[in-house]
């Protein structure tokens, strides 16, 4: 069993961390898709309001946490951070293995994070409703939940293959409030365009995210919000970390090796952005490594190129690791890995070697999660099997070698939503899918949207 | 949204609570099935080790916690109180009202609390393997979580409507390494008996028991272990009480009103019988009130009488309120409160007048569980809606009279495995049971089995 570490609640961090003021070379611009400029903030104004647009491209090293938002967190956060005391066992030698426990979260993962900061900063806006996409439907759920804290509606495009897959996030959704709709739905003219081409379509990602910015550039007291990929979802995150530091600092520790799960990018940025700080600020050396699932390995196998966030190209465009906008993941249970590109803001990391990047398939994180689960006592949610089994390999690479390592891993969410994946392990049914086998996407045979 | 009291971990309380010396009449003994004499230590011995036989009858008030069982504890324990400020703002009024979270467990509720140490002492004991019955599954997922923790085998029998309409406690119990079966089975002799005379029959809790009991009795190194009713089960959940009690002193409170939903009774003794002790010693005076549905009332309308555990006849006789050892519960959402009797020490109490008792109906408990979900951002358990629902209703009295009540009330669990219950009762799909109807067991038409 583990040991946890406590952060006392009167060292709930204050701020959250901006990486782009620190970084040696600065992150691509953003671009118009129309006009291939970069944004201003103008034009993301229809979306957004004016704190987070302004938290989007800020030069400010530590952004504040509202007051408002900090009462909301203090309901679950500081977050535990665990040694891994019957995972150490079970693997032996020398490593010792941290992990950050965010299931901890009245809806059961890291994405409330965000979620409640966005919903106070629409609500001071005076806005009245909040559209949004969701994959699996942890991101969906978190933002029902945030948006009932403050008294706006809510409206959730869901991927319709989850949405029929997993109904117990319409029922999660609906308790707290929101309205929830199958992606791709008869509500939006992008939605109804993909219906007509495609009736059996079972959705996407790429598609919810386009049906749910139409409805907020439509409606003037609507707007729009994502769970990842932006530059200030993965700032929002980074209350993670920064609790992390001051946690491994109680026990003096410094780690050797920060791990997270990577789909969209932020609860991997969430940890370890304040690393890579104390990193560049030459405090500690350690390696940083984004996890992903093989079948949709963008940052592995995707190409460093401007592309749309969406399928239905009515985002602007961003400079990220991609498999193109339009490809179609395989059917992972990992449904919140499942998409086409990479934060911008990690994949330049990448880019610029402060990161590295893994992919692993699902048989392997599914028989670590469930080795994981019979001594340390929580099973893991579907998307942070990925960064448990890195964390038991670079622990079992320390084995062989004696070296006294440090692991620090995010457990993401709990995985009390993921029980028919766990019962397809258990029962031997959990398939691997290989990529690109012929899964390469028609615009990745294009020549790129822009060139650079 | 509420405002978390935290307990420090160093101020984990090192002994439970046995309320057993504390009475002011000692409760009736245990009888002997066939005999109808007082069972005795040996009597019991083929199902439980001598550790927890004597914890049964113990006179000791205080009983030591061992470290190891603490080392688990120390995962998810001290669990948080919140001042429920959202909750209170919602109703209006002066009352100030307070829960206790035990969601934050490993497996979602506070039967880890038993589990472990019932896993811890059967371990010691040299036993292989337990037996144990699950009505919705949180039980079986906590013993399974339990023995995965101290290397035993785990076997469950599940009650065969359960086991059909939640496959995902079949995954967890799966992930744990435990091993389950739908009740009645054809593993055992009384689970073929009940299915040759009912091959259709989906089980009753009272069945489950049976098949569990008679795997122990037939195999040496195999235990059982029950999740409720008795008084070691109810003794290890008394570190609820005993911590709330130190966390509203931290914060200068003294409740006026206790409450906790009962099925078998363990979380409500849990949580209340430290303060029955206090009430007893003169040093408060709260109401405590136990919270049933009204479609399994044994505490509000069954027969204070000597009943068996089980629907087989084969566990001792103990005085208790029961609707019948025969009697099977309409279908309602909280599995966890199907259950014909209630907690020898619970029935023992309430004659003495020292707690009360309530019934509600699941469409009130699910209707307020939705609008506390919404203030406070948990969403509850199927069975501890039936406790939110009561402190509300308290808070409304409290209202009326403009008295600044405290009220003190147990979330015994998180709900998100119970997301059926909760879409059914946002469709508006959610039915109530009215007791008795037609459901008078038939073994509560006899004369009692032993009198007195």
């Amino acid at each position: 069993m583990a040991t946890k570490v406590i952060l006392p609640e009167a060292e709930l961090p204050t701020h959250w961390y901006n990486i782009v003021p620190d970084l040696p070379t600065p992150p691509p611009p953003v671009l118009h898709p129309g006009t291939h400029q970069p944004v201003g903030p103008d034009d993301l104004a229809p979306l957004f309001p004016m704190d987070l647009i302004l938290q989007e491209v800020s030069q400010e090293r530590f952004v504040e946490i509202p007051e408002e938002v900090r009462e909301v967190y203090r309901k679950w956060r500081p977050s535990p951070l665990y040694r891994a005391h019957g995972l150490e066992r079970l693997i032996g030698g020398p490593a010792r293995i941290y992990y950050k426990y965010e299931g901890v979260s009245p809806v059961g993962s890291h994405k409330a994070n965000t979620a409640v900061a966005q919903a106070y900063y629409n609500a001071r806006a005076g806005i009245r409703k909040i559209s949004t996409e969701t994959g699996a439907g942890q991101w969906g759920s978190a933002l029902a939940f945030a948006c009932a804290q403050f008294g706006l509606e809510c409206e959730v495009y869901m991927v319709k293959a989850s949405f029929e897959q997993k109904p117990y996030r319409k029922a999660m959704i609906e308790s707290y409030g929101g309205k929830i709709h199958a992606s791709p739905s008869t509500n939006t003219n992008y939605g109804r365009k993909v219906l007509e081409e495609a009736p059996d379509t079972t959705g996407s990602l790429g598609i919810a995210i386009s049906e749910a910015v139409e409805v907020a550039a439509m409606n003037a007291d609507t707007n729009y919000a994502l769970g990842s990929v932006l530059n200030h979802v993965l700032m929002h995150q980074t209350i993670i970390g920064e609790e992390a530091l001051r946690q491994l600092a109680m026990v003096d520790e410094v780690p050797d090796v920060v791990i997270g799960c990577a789909g969209g990018g932020s609860n991997f940025a969430g940890l370890s952005f304040p690393f890579v700080r104390e990193k560049l600020a030459g405090k500690m050396d350690p390696r940083i490594v984004a996890v992903e699932p093989a079948a949709a390995p963008s940052l592995t196998r995707g190409e460093y190129r401007y592309d749309f966030g969406d399928t239905g190209m009515l985002t602007p465009l961003v400079k990220m690791h991609t498999l193109g906008h339009d490809f179609l993941p395989d059917p992972i249970h990992a449904g919140g890995l499942r998409y086409h590109g990479m934060a911008p803001l990690v994949s330049h990391l990448k880019e610029l070697g402060l990161i590295e990047a893994a992919a692993l398939h699902q048989t392997e994180t599914f028989r670590r999660a469930v080795e994981f689960a019979r001594v340390e006592g929580i099973i893991p949610g579907a998307e942070p099997t990925h960064a448990i089994a890195q964390a038991m390999i670079e622990a079992e690479k320390a084995r062989e070698t004696g070296e006294e390592k440090v692991i620090l891993f995010n457990l993401s969410g709990h995985g009390h939503f993921d029980m028919a994946a766990y019962q397809a392990f258990v029962d031997g049914k959990l398939q691997d899918y290989e990529y690109p086998a012929d899964r390469i996407a028609k615009s990745m045979k294009k020549v790129p949207i822009v060139a650079g």
